[in-house]
This record gives C-alpha cells, sequence and structure tokens, in this order.
C-alpha cells in the first residue's frame, strides 16, 4: 500500500506575521465608498463596527503585519496544521500528479476560521469591547467565534441564517457549549429582521440578511462590535496563515505547486491558501495556475457581475467593488451553507479581474461524490464546502492523467464534515437536488445593483 | 492570559513496538476457559474468529511487540497525537495542580479507536480474510473499522447497538460513507438476533448482543473473521502508543504524572495511557496512582463482581474472568454509548484485583457538566465518554486545590464529541437523566453468572 505522508512543522514554524497582499498588487483595489456619498470612506465610518486595529489592517499597505503574540500562542493549540500528500487518493485516481491537502479541520471548531476569530477576539478585547455580534451561515464561522470568545473573555451572539438553524442544530448546540448566544435569522430582535419577517414570516434567511442584524445590533451598542467571517481585507490577511504554512511544508516534501485549488464562498479560505503564492508570483516569483471552485448554485465569480453592492441586505454596510449576484439575492438551500454568500471578497474579486485566478462552478451531487471518494481514500471526511475544493482537485489530478504531465497540485481541506452527516445522508439516498438559481431573481437582483461609481 | 501549551513529537517518534503488561504482571492473568469443558482455550479454538498473528499477540509474553510498517505508515496521519497542559482549566479550576491530557481525537475517525482498528485490518487482510464483522455501541469502534478497512481493502459489516443506531444517524453515516454496512442490533439477520427479537420485537440492543450477532456471522464463514473494539489482551496492546507517546511527551515537559486517569467501558483506551506508566512501576519505576472513571449506570469495576463470564448475550465467546455486571445485564440507555458493557477487560480487571488501579462511578450530568467545563477552558468538546475522565481529572485538581498539592495529573481525551452533540443539547435543557440500573435485574444477572471455575 502506498500511503498518505504528512508534513508537520514545529510550532516554532507558525508565522511570525501575516502576509498583506495589498503590498504586491500590480493595481490598486477600487476604494470602499459611502453609500451615501459615493466617495470612499475613512476609518471613522467603520469605527462603530471595527476596533481601530482591526480597521488599520484592512487599509494597510505593509507586506508583512506581526501576528501577536496572544494569537500566536492560541494558534499554537492546533497549527501548524498539517500538509499531506494524498498518495492513496493519486493511487485510486491512477494519475500521475502529486496532490498535497492542507488540513485546517484539526482546529478546535474543526475548520479555517478560528486563525481569523482568534486574532479578531483578541483585537477586541484589547479594545476593551465586552460583546461581539456576528452572523453564521452553516455555523463553522459562529463556532469559532463563539470558540475565541469563551477563551477572551468576551460575549458573543450569533445571528444563525435560519434554513442552517432549523437544519444543524448540532452546530447550534457547539456555539452553546462554548457559551455564546445563537438566534434564528430573520429573527425579531432587530428592525431589518422584523422588516423582512413583516413580508415573509417563514423566511428561510440568508447571510445577507444576518449580517444586516448582527451589524444593527453591534451599531447600536457602545459595548459591542461586529466581526465578520469572510470577504473583508483583514480576515483575509488573518488567513494566509495557512499559504504560509504550506509553502514551509511544500520545501519540506521538495516540491512546489503547479495548480493551487480552493472552495469559494466569501473567499477567505481560497485567499488563506492562496495569496502568499500569488504575491510571490506577483513580486517575479514562480508562477502558478489558481483555480477557484465554487457552487453553481451562487455562482458569483462565474455568473456574478463586478460591480459596487453592499455585503448585507438591509444596506446597512458600505459599498465595495466585488464579484456579485446582487445584495437582494437569496441562493437555493443547498448544503454548502458557508458559500451560500451574493458577494465575494473585493480582493479575490480584483484578482479575477486581473486575470490572476481562473473560477469554476459545479453542482452539489459531483461535488460530494468528490468528497466520498478523497475519503474513502484519505479517511477525512469533508465538510460540504470543502467538498467543492476536492472536487477542483480531483478534476485536475484526471486532467494530468489525461494529458500525461506530472503535475503538482496542492489544495485546500478547510474543514472536516462531522457537523454535515445529514448532507451525506441525503446524497447515499439520492437526494441531492441538483439546485439551480432562478434566472429572474438573479436578473431582478443584478437590475437593482446600485448606480454609485468610485469618484 | 494563561495559555494551553502542546507537546508534539516527529513522528520519526512514533513508538516501534508495542508494550505488552502480560510480560510484567506479578501474578499471572487467569487463563481462558472453553464453557464447555472448563479447561483453558488453545490458539486452535479462536481460529475461526481471528487470525493468528493476533491470536498469538493474546497470549504472547514479550514485553515489545513490533508494529508493523504499514501500520506505521496509517499511524503518521495523525500520529504522534498531541500532549497538552490543560493550562487554561487550570486557571479556571485555580488549581496548584498541573493537568495534562493525551488528545485521541485527532484520528480521522475522532478518536483512539483506529489505532487498534488499523492494527487488526492488516493482520487480517495479511492472513487472506475479505471481510470483518463487528459490533458497536455508540458507533466509534464501528467507524473506525470501516475506516481502516477501507484503507486495507477489506468488507466491514458493523452491528450497531438498535439505541445507538437510532440516536445516531451520523456515526452510521460515517461508517457507510467509509464504505461499511451497518446493520441495527437485534437484527433478523442472525440466529442470536432473531432469539432476541423474538422475545422483544423493540428491544433496544446492548453490545453483548451485537457481539453475539457478529461472532455468529464471522464464525459461519470462511473469508470472514471477526473483530473486537475493546476488552481482548491485543486490543489493549494495540493501545499503549498512547502511553508510551505520552511518556515521551511528560519527558518533555520536563514532568511525571502522579495521577492517571481514564474513562473505562471495555478498558482499551484507560489501558492504553495507564499500562506503560504500570508496567515501568512494576519493573521498579516510578510509582503512579491510576484512576478509572466509569458510568455509574454501567459501574463494572466498582459493583460488578470479579468472576469467569461471557463476551456476549448468546453465550458463544469462551469464559474469561472479569469484572462483570453479568452478560445478561442490559444497561440502561444514557449517552457514553461506549461504555455500555457489561464486562471489564481481564487485564484491568486483575489489575484492579492486584490493588494496583483504583475506580470510581459518576452520574451523566456531573460528567457533562465537567465536560462544559473543559470545552470553555481548553477549545475542545469531548465525547460523552471521554467526559468521565474529564471529570475524574477536574476531581483529582480540585483535591490538589483542597489539600494544597501541586501534583501532575494526567488523562486521556480519548475522542471528540462532535457527533453526541444531542448529548449536549439534553444537557443544556436538563434533560438528562441520572439513570441508575435496576438493582434487581444487577442481581439476577449476578446469579446467572457461569458456575465454571478455573481448574
Amino acid at each position: 500500500m502506498t500511503d498518505t505522508v504528512k508534513y508537520l512543522l514545529d510550532e516554532s514554524r507558525i508565522p511570525r506575521a501575516w502576509y498583506n497582499l495589498l503590498a504586491d498588487l500590480p493595481a490598486p483595489l477600487p476604494p470602499v465608498l459611502h453609500p451615501g456619498t459615493g466617495k470612499p470612506i475613512g476609518p471613522d465610518d467603520l469605527a462603530p463596527l471595527f476596533p481601530m486595529a482591526l480597521i488599520a489592517q484592512e487599509v494597510s499597505a505593509e507586506r508583512e503585519i506581526e501576528i501577536p503574540g496572544p494569537v500566536r500562542d492560541v494558534y499554537r493549540q492546533w497549527r501548524v496544521t498539517p500538509l499531506y500528500r494524498a498518495r492513496r487518493l493519486e493511487q485510486v485516481l491512477q494519475t500521475p500528479a502529486r496532490i498535497y491537502y492542507k488540513y485546517e479541520g484539526v482546529s478546535p471548531a474543526g475548520s479555517h476560521k478560528p486563525n481569523t476569530a482568534v486574532a479578531q477576539a483578541f483585537y477586541n478585547k484589547e479594545a476593551g469591547v465586552k460583546r461581539l455580534c456576528t452572523e453564521t451561515g452553516a455555523g463553522q464561522w459562529g463556532s469559532s467565534l463563539a470558540f475565541a470568545g469563551a477563551l477572551f473573555g468576551l460575549d458573543v451572539q450569533v445571528f444563525m441564517v435560519r434554513v442552517s438553524y432549523d437544519q444543524k442544530p448540532y452546530r447550534r448546540a457547539l456555539m452553546e457549549t462554548y457559551g455564546a448566544r445563537c438566534v434564528a435569522s430573520p429573527s425579531a430582535q432587530t428592525q431589518s429582521g422584523r422588516a423582512i419577517l413583516a413580508q415573509r414570516a417563514d423566511h428561510p434567511g440568508s447571510l445577507g440578511i444576518a449580517i444586516s442584524e448582527a451589524v444593527e445590533v453591534a451599531a447600536g451598542r457602545d459595548d459591542t462590535k461586529y466581526a465578520l467571517g469572510s470577504v473583508l481585507n483583514h480576515v483575509l490577511l488573518h488567513q494566509t496563515v495557512i499559504g504560509l504554512e504550506a509553502m514551509e511544508q511544500m520545501a519540506l516534501a521538495g516540491d512546489e505547486p503547479d495548480v493551487i485549488v480552493g472552495c469559494t464562498g466569501g473567499g477567505s479560505n481560497f485567499a488563506g491558501i492562496a495569496f502568499p503564492y500569488v504575491g510571490r508570483q506577483l513580486r517575479g516569483g514562480r508562477k502558478v495556475r489558481v483555480v477557484a471552485i465554487e457552487p453553481a448554485a451562487c455562482p458569483s465569480l462565474t455568473r456574478g457581475r463586478y460591480a459596487y453592492d453592499y455585503g448585507d441586505t438591509a444596506h446597512l454596510t458600505p459599498l465595495t467593488k466585488m464579484h456579485t449576484l446582487g445584495s437582494t439575492f437569496t441562493p437555493p438551500g443547498f448544503h454548502a451553507g458557508g458559500l451560500r454568500y451574493h458577494g465575494m471578497a473585493p480582493l479575490v474579486s480584483h484578482l479575477k479581474e486581473l486575470g490572476l485566478i481562473e473560477a469554476r462552478a459545479h453542482h452539489q451531487s459531483q461535488v460530494f461524490d468528490a468528497g466520498v471518494t478523497f475519503a474513502r481514500a484519505e479517511g477525512i471526511v469533508p465538510a460540504p464546502e470543502a467538498n467543492h475544493a476536492v472536487k477542483g482537485a480531483i478534476d485536475e489530478a484526471l486532467r494530468c492523467r489525461e494529458e500525461g504531465r506530472s503535475e503538482a497540485i496542492l489544495f485546500n481541506l478547510c474543514g472536516h464534515g462531522h457537523f454535515d452527516m445529514q448532507a451525506y445522508i441525503d446524497h447515499f439516498a439520492g437526494r441531492l437536488k441538483d439546485l439551480d438559481y432562478d434566472e429572474a431573481e438573479l436578473a431582478m437582483a443584478l437590475a437593482g445593483l446600485p448606480s454609485v461609481q468610485a469618484a
């Protein structure tokens, strides 16, 4: 039997600084705009929502931003995460490709999300904040912030998208075990939530609505701030520990990736593995293909428009330029709840526009077939979100087989599927429908995009 | 913030040999008896159920038994498992004790069970076996054997205790994701199962019944063997990698345990962490207190009789001398399904008789309180079984606080609770009843013990 190989590093090799892609961009990121004035916003506009240290990271042009000691101390519990050579999977696929995966499921919350949750909790605690409000889809982000809040002594309130709240009681239980409060969104606790419920009492919710509710609560209280699990520059920044570690581990393996694959919802785990490599290429280093895999039912990168849009449904956030399906677009209720977002991180969108990354969309039955193949070969059951990356990596490996090329493929296995087994049950029972979004709804959501443009 | 410290070892430090406690016992283990003749059984009596390599390990007197290369190759995926100093928990408890835990939840199946599942699958594959049959309670063992079967290309059939089969569909889904077949026990597929169903069609099942079914299927087919997840000497042997690694990691921490704590159902994770230390003490080394924590609803070590008994309900197995509640005893349906077994490993029972280990029993609400305290401090949500060890360790730490003693406490956190969140939901809702066994049923089960004695 040819066996999977693990490349592990001593915890002294946890990166000392995050990597900031803003420092190496060949063209500047379009500014964030105030929805009323259409003018670029300043730090003060964001101060009701975030502590100043995170706002500074959002706009910093420094290439390296030091990871504070207390954050590294918490990282040490599960970092450096393993990087594996998937020898058993290669054998099953009969591919000449060398497949590597970075495994973020070893964190206490089971995904990459604690990389930023811990950092955000730290900076908020330092700023004297008592309480954090946030949204969550499938619950990976909410449970990660709950975990970080427990460590730093912060109250955490999570608005969880109603459909996931009902479908995934165990993710909710995990948040509650960590001491967080979890509310189904839309809720009666906020104006934004009540407005949606007035239109439709059984509304299934969306990340855009849950963001509105969390932002509204945070903006209304001095001791409370907002925390976001993806999309923003500082969130993507914190995730770069993934790619920075992977670079060292690939060196240990004596190899270099030809292709990097990640799944994209808001873009943070994808950015985490890809940005350090993209930055190296932009500084004249080795060229690498970077492929984003998204759900066909919520295809912001492959079918969205690159335009200014709101991050939430109630239009409480500033405007960012990104690939978007429109802030009123409600994706169908497929299983990868973490990927059900109408927009894409501005930085990831920018790279797409610059031709530095590719994107592909897949339906969920194909994605789960890939996940089961992976689980039987490698022993790890991926989260539905991560199955998108697995599908992308397997497709690249099969292409290598067809073309007779021995390329190195690196993908990010961003979380385990222990809280998502109902999706596997549905898959085996043939009940996983390949959901499509409503074309008319998409057209309407795109028609409703704000007309504002950067000055 | 005082932070949890991780002691990790390079995979080159995965032990090269398992430790066999039989080599160091001050008094020999009572022999295994044939139920018909009352005479000690020989290897041939076990040949229908196990490959000869495992039978040899069952009776070996060698102190060290080499771990085969292919088994170590699979171990490398998640071993060496981390050993943590629980500094955050110590702070919460305000104890002068130093609390260490070995974390086995990082394995693909989420518990210590793959340590023996992989070894058993390897030896069976080597012997030309095509199919393995086994039983499972909560599903940790079944999913681990399913994982190992997938790696070595063996068919796996799991008889899952009915009450867990219904309560834990996600564990079942995990087994099926690995490609195993999972059947609720008692089932109509075996004589033993049909006999039970004839008495009571809605029988909730027990590990004893599920063992009968798996043994019956394995004994009836040449290409099929049986695999057991605990109790037997060779199973406990395979788990000693836990304690052997912990010894090296404690040396790295510059410390030595004064107390070792583990939870006990069949005894394998407890043996895994404790036996290498007990052996060292028996060879004249450092003395250590060893404490087994068991559920008050199934208290074989604290309330059972030390006597010869069957391992299963239908009396298909040989007789072993152990602490037992009687093979017809059906424990109430508490949440730590992995601890719902009427007997205790003969080796663990023997140590208890020799005064080398202590035992305590706790009700489940206390045990879950301990688990929640641990989760909020350390970030890891333990399995219900592991919560028993957490409870034991916390009690020892509180004793140290009262006595003003700074002892080192080492416990085995044998698995995570991601598949057991319903138990946490029930706990938070105040629905976790402190179930007691039926005294009359226990008396009857003990009265029915076989009268056979070793010649």
